[in-house]
C-alpha cells in the first residue's frame, strides 16, 4: 500500500497516512512541488518550524523502466527564499518507490541541540538519536554501513548542513555505499540541519520493484525507451565515455565556458579539466577507477565515472562539468586532480559544487585568493568543515560571498550561482536562468541542446531569436521528466527520437493505469510550474526578480563581445501559457 | 543661485546644473527619494554603476530654524535592495544649503582600485586623489582638516565604506570636526565606497544663512517653533540631560527592551546602561565630557553629549539610545565603558551600529560568543577594520550574519535588522517595521510616542487598536519632517504643541514663498512615501515582504508574554491612502 510518511521532529513521532486524493497523481518534483505549495507559509523563515523537508521518489520509480530512479527533496530554500526543488541520483529514490512510500514530509524542527536519525524500514519508521553528529559524509555514511549494512541506502548532511549553510546539501548513496549523489541546490541539506535530522537510514528488505497495472505494455514499452538511450550518441556514447565533463571542450570551442568569474567565455588550458582528460587518466590508472559508470540501479547511460588516484585506489567520482567548470576555468584553475580533491570535499561536507565553486570565483575576483591559486583554494575549501567564518562564508554561495566581500560582479539569480554556460554566448540558458522559479539553474531548462548540441533542433545561441520559446518548452518538459524521477539525461534522446516521449507515456499508463497522449506531458509541466510560481509570487516573487546582474547586460563577453540583450518583456512572457 | 551638482566617477566630470522644475519642491529625504526614483533602475546591482548617490540638505535648511541643517542621503540599498534613505546630523547639511546646493548627485563608479575625494567650494567642485584611502574616519578627518582647515565640514567613509560591507555607513562630521554623525543604515557607505569616493570636502567659504521670501515672517515662525522646543519635557529636559538614551530604563520598564537576541523585554543591569548613568559619569569625571552638546549648528534640543574617560579625555560621543541598546541588552553586555568603545569602533570603521550590534546579538545566538562576553565582543568589533572574514560579516549587519551562521531567530525586515524596541511589547513599532520602505527602521514611524511616552495620544502598546492608523500617521509625518531637514526630535514638541506644526509651515511659506496650509503637510508625506514605495515595487517588492520574521508571532516576549499579532490584512493597509 502506498503511503505518505510524516515525520513530526518536534515530537519525534513518526505516522504513516494514506496518500490523500490530492497528492495522489504526481510523483517527484510535481509532488514536492505540489506538498509546498499546500503546506507551507510562503513568507516563512527557511530555516524555521513552519518549512518542510519533502522526498519524493517519481511517477515511474521502483521499476524497470531505465533511469528512473532519481529522487526529489522540496522544501522553501534557504537560499533563494523560494520554493526549491532538487533531485539527486543514488539508490534511495529506488528504495522508497519500491517500499511504497510516495513522499516522507519532515515536519517542525527538533528541539534545540538534539540531533536524530531516522530508521525507515517496509512499514515501520522510528526517529533515533543520531549516531553521527559532527561527522561529515564519508565517515559519517561509514559508520551507519557498520550500524544498519549493506542492503540500505543512506541520505545524509555533512558538517555544512549541520551548519545550515546556504548553499549545504543532501548525499545519497550511490550503489557502492559512496556519498557521491547529491540533492545540491538551494540549500536544501540546511533545511535538513534545521529539522534536527542528520541522516536517514533506507532499509527496502526484499521489496521488489512495484505493482504495474499492465506488466506486459511496460516492459514493451521499457524496450524501447531503453533503445532510444543506447541509440542517441549523447546518451550512448558521449556521457557515458567522458561524463558530464564532455562539455568543457564543446562549451570552450563555443566561447560560452565562463572564465574567471564571468569575464571570458574561453579558458586556455580546457583540455586540462575536460572530459577526455578524466577518461584519459581513468583508463592509464586503472585500479578502481571506472569508465561508464552508473549512480543508480537501472541507468543504462553511466556517466558518474570513477576517478583513481596515481596508486588506482578510489580518490573521488568524476567531478560533473558544472564542478570541473566551477572549480576549473571560473577559479582559473587548471590542475584536474585538484578539482578531484574540490569534488570530494565538497561530497564529504555535504555543500552544492556550483554555489560553492560560484562563491570561489567570486572570493578571488574580491581579492582574497588569486584566480589559479589551487592550493589556496584548497586551504579554504577545508574551512568549510571547520566552520570557521571565512569557511561559512565560502559555503554560504556566491550571493552571500559577493555580499560580505563587496563584489559588484556575482553571477547569481534569486540568490543561487549561475551555472557553467554564460548567458551571454548562450542565451536560451540565460533566459532559463532568470525566469525559472528555481534560480539560476541549468537543469530546469537546459537550452544548451538546441544552442549548443544541436540536439531538438538547432536555435543560434548568439542570437536573441527563439530562446523564449525554447527555454519555455523546456522549462516545461523538465517539470515533467523530473515528476517521473527520470534523469534528465533522457532528454537527449527525447529530443531528438520521437518514440522515446512516446515510451514513457506508454509506460506511464501501464504503470499506473492511466490513459495519458503524448500531448499530455505538456499540460502536466505547467501545472508543477504554476504550482511553484504560485508559491513565489506568494513569497513575495515578481518579474523584477526575474532578471540577470547588470554585468551580463553590460560588458560584451570574449570571444563573441555578445552581452545579454534579451529583453525584459521577452523575459517576462516565458511563463505564461 | 540654487544648484544640483552632479560628479561622474567615471570620467571625474563635476558639473552644476540648474534645477529641473520636477526637482525644485522638495528637499532632503523628498529629494533623495525623488532622484533615486527618477534615475535609478530599480532592479539595478546597488554597488554597480547604475546606481546613484544623492545628498540632499532639507527645505528648511541653511535657515536659523532650530534643528533643521540635517543631511539625507539616498541611493538603492545593497541591504535591502530597495531605496533608501539615511539622515544624519552634523555640519555638512547646513554648509550645502547655505552654499546653494539642493543635491549632490554621485554617478557612475570610479575605474577598479581608484579613490577620490571630492573638494567643493562655492561654485566649485572637483575630484582628485583620496588623501586617506585605508585610513578609519578619525584618522582621516584629522588628515584633511590638517590640509582643509576648521572652517569647512567633511563627509568620510572608514574602511567599511572602502569594503563595501553592507552595513557601512557615511560619517559626517559635529561642530568640532569629529565624524560621529552618521547616515547609518541601508549601507549607504558601501555604495559610497563602491563609488570609489572616499570623501567630501565641503567648504561653505564667507556664505551666509539662506536667503528668505519673508525675513520678518520667518523670524516671528522661528521663534514660535523654538518655544515649543523648550517648552516640551522631552526636548527641553529628556534628550538634552539624557541624550536618546533616556529611553533605556523606560522601554526596560515597559517591557519592551530586546534582550540577548530579542529574548526578553526587560534587562537586569539596565540601569548600568542607561541615560541616566551616561549623565551621571559625564558630570562625575567633567573634563573633555559635555551634558547638552548639540551635533550641528542650530540644534536646540542638544541630545548629542560627550563621554569622557576617566582621565576626563574625550573617549567618545554619549551612544545613541540604540547603540546601547544593541550593544547592552541585546548582546548581554552592562558595562557602559565598553559600549562607548564599540561605538567609537562603529563612528571610526564607519558601520551603524543597529546592524552591527543586531549582527553581534544574532552571533552570539549562533555561539560564536557567549552573551555578555564584553571582551569578546571588542576583539570581533576590531576585526571590522582589518577586513577579516569575521569581520566582515559582522560588518554586514544581523541579516548577513544570520545567513552564514544559519541562525534561525533573526531580527531583520527586508534585510535590515529591528532597532531596539521589541515589537510584541511596542506593537505600533512593529507596524512600522514591517510596512516601511526603508526596512526595519524606528525613525520613520516612530509610533513610542504615544505607545509607550504618552506623547500625541496614547496607544496601548501591547494591543493591536490603533496602532495602523498610529504607524500611517507618523510614517506620513515623518516624510514631510525628513523633507525640511528637520531633525526627527521635533516631532515629541510638534505631536503635542498644536503651533509647532503651523510654525514649521510658516517658515516653509516665509522661506520659499510659498502658501502651504498646515492641512497640506500630510500631502507632502505621502507625495514621498508613494515614490519609495513605487520603486520599491518596481524593484520586486510586495506585501510578502511587510513581514516580521517567524518568531515575533511564535516566541511570546516575557515579562508581558505576547506575540506580535497584527494581522496580514492589516499591516496591507498601513500605507494605503
Amino acid at each position: 500500500m502506498v503511503k505518505i510518511l510524516r515525520v513530526n521532529m518536534a515530537t519525534q513521532e513518526c505516522s504513516f497516512q494514506d496518500v490523500p486524493e490530492q497528492y495522489a497523481g504526481l510523483g517527484g518534483r510535481g509532488l514536492t512541488s505540489l506538498i509546498v505549495n499546500k503546506e507551507v507559509k510562503p513568507t516563512c523563515t527557511p530555516l524555521g518550524k513552519h518549512n518542510k523537508l519533502v522526498f519524493a521518489p517519481g511517477l515511474l520509480g521502483g521499476t524497470n523502466c531505465a533511469n528512473a530512479n532519481r529522487i526529489s527533496v522540496g522544501c522553501k530554500s534557504p537560499l533563494t527564499g523560494g520554493i526549491k526543488e532538487a533531485n539527486s541520483g543514488g539508490q534511495s529514490g529506488g528504495h522508497l518507490a519500491k517500499m511504497g512510500v510516495h513522499a516522507i514530509v519532515i515536519e517542525d524542527i527538533a528541539p534545540e541541540g538534539q540531533w536524530y536519525q531516522l530508521e525507515l524500514g517496509v512499514d515501520s519508521a522510528k526517529l533515533v538519536p543520531s549516531d553521527i553528529t559532527g561527522l561529515d559524509n564519508y565517515a559519517g555514511v561509514a559508520k551507519l554501513v557498520e550500524k544498519y549494512g549493506k542492503e540500505c541506502s543512506y541520505v545524509t548532511i555533512g558538517r555544512a548542513g549541520e551548519f545550515k549553510l546556504s548553499a549545504a546539501s543532501i548525499a545519497f548513496t550511490d550503489r557502492e555505499l559512496r556519498p557521491t549523489r547529491h540533492a545540491g541546490r538551494g540549500g536544501v541539506g540546511a533545511v535538513m540541519g534545521s529539522k534536527g535530522l542528520k541522516a536517514i537510514i533506507i532499509n527496502p528488505g526484499d521489496t521488489k520493484n512495484v505493482p504495474l497495472k499492465d506488466k506486459e505494455a511496460f516492459a514493451e514499452a521499457a524496450k524501447r525507451f531503453a533503445k532510444a538511450l543506447t541509440t542517441h550518441p549523447v546518451t550512448s556514447q558521449g556521457l557515458t565515455n567522458y561524463g558530464t565533463a564532455v562539455l568543457v571542450n564543446i562549451l570552450h570551442e563555443a566561447g560560452g565556458l565562463p572564465t574567471r568569474n564571468f569575464s571570458n567565455g574561453r579558458f586556455d588550458d580546457h583540455e586540462a579539466v575536460s572530459g577526455e582528460m578524466l577518461n584519459q587518466l581513468t583508463k592509464e590508472r586503472g585500479g578502481e577507477g571506472v569508465v561508464a559508470h552508473g549512480c543508480m540501479t537501472g541507468c543504462i547511460i553511466r556517466c558518474s565515472g570513477i576517478f583513481p588516484d596515481k596508486n588506482g585506489k578510489f580518490m573521488g567520482k568524476w567531478p560533473e562539468y558544472e564542478t570541473l567548470w566551477a572549480f576549473g576555468p571560473d577559479s582559473g584553475i587548471n590542475d584536474i586532480e585538484m578539482i578531484v580533491r574540490y569534488d570530494k570535499i565538497c561530497d564529504d561536507v555535504g555543500v552544492d559544487t556550483i554555489d560553492v565553486g560560484g562563491a570561489l570565483g567570486v572570493l578571488m575576483e574580491a581579492g582574497v585568493l588569486k584566480f589559479g591559486d589551487a592550493e589556496g583554494a584548497l586551504g579554504l575549501m577545508e574551512e568549510i568543515s571547520k566552520g570557521s567564518a571565512i569557511g561559512r562564508v565560502l559555503g554560504s554561495g556566491a550571493a552571500v560571498a559577493g555580499k560580505v566581500y563587496g563584489v559588484r560582479r556575482v553571477p547569481a539569480v534569486k540568490g543561487q550561482s549561475l551555472p557553467a554556460y554564460d548567458p551571454r554566448a548562450v542565451k536560451g540558458q540565460g533566459v532559463t536562468y532568470a525566469t525559472t522559479p528555481m534560480g539560476a539553474d541549468h537543469t530546469s531548462g537546459y537550452a544548451v541542446t538546441a544552442n549548443i548540441l544541436s540536439v531538438g533542433g538547432t536555435v543560434d545561441p548568439l542570437s536573441t531569436n527563439g530562446q523564449v520559446e525554447l527555454s519555455r518548452n523546456l522549462q516545461i518538459a523538465t517539470a515533467a521528466v523530473d515528476t517521473c524521477g527520470l534523469c534528465l539525461f533522457v532528454a537527449f534522446a527525447v529530443l531528438d527520437i520521437p518514440d522515446a516521449l512516446a515510451a514513457i507515456v506508454d509506460m506511464l499508463n501501464a504503470r499506473h493505469g492511466l490513459t495519458l497522449k503524448v500531448d499530455d506531458v505538456p499540460g502536466v509541466g505547467k501545472l508543477v510550474l504554476d504550482l511553484e510560481l504560485d508559491f513565489n509570487r506568494r513569497a513575495g516573487f515578481t518579474n523584477a526578480h526575474d532578471r540577470l546582474p547588470d554585468f551580463f547586460l553590460d560588458e560584451p563577453l570574449p570571444p563573441h563581445n555578445k552581452v545579454f540583450d534579451v529583453t525584459d518583456a521577452e523575459l517576462d512572457s516565458v511563463l505564461k501559457w
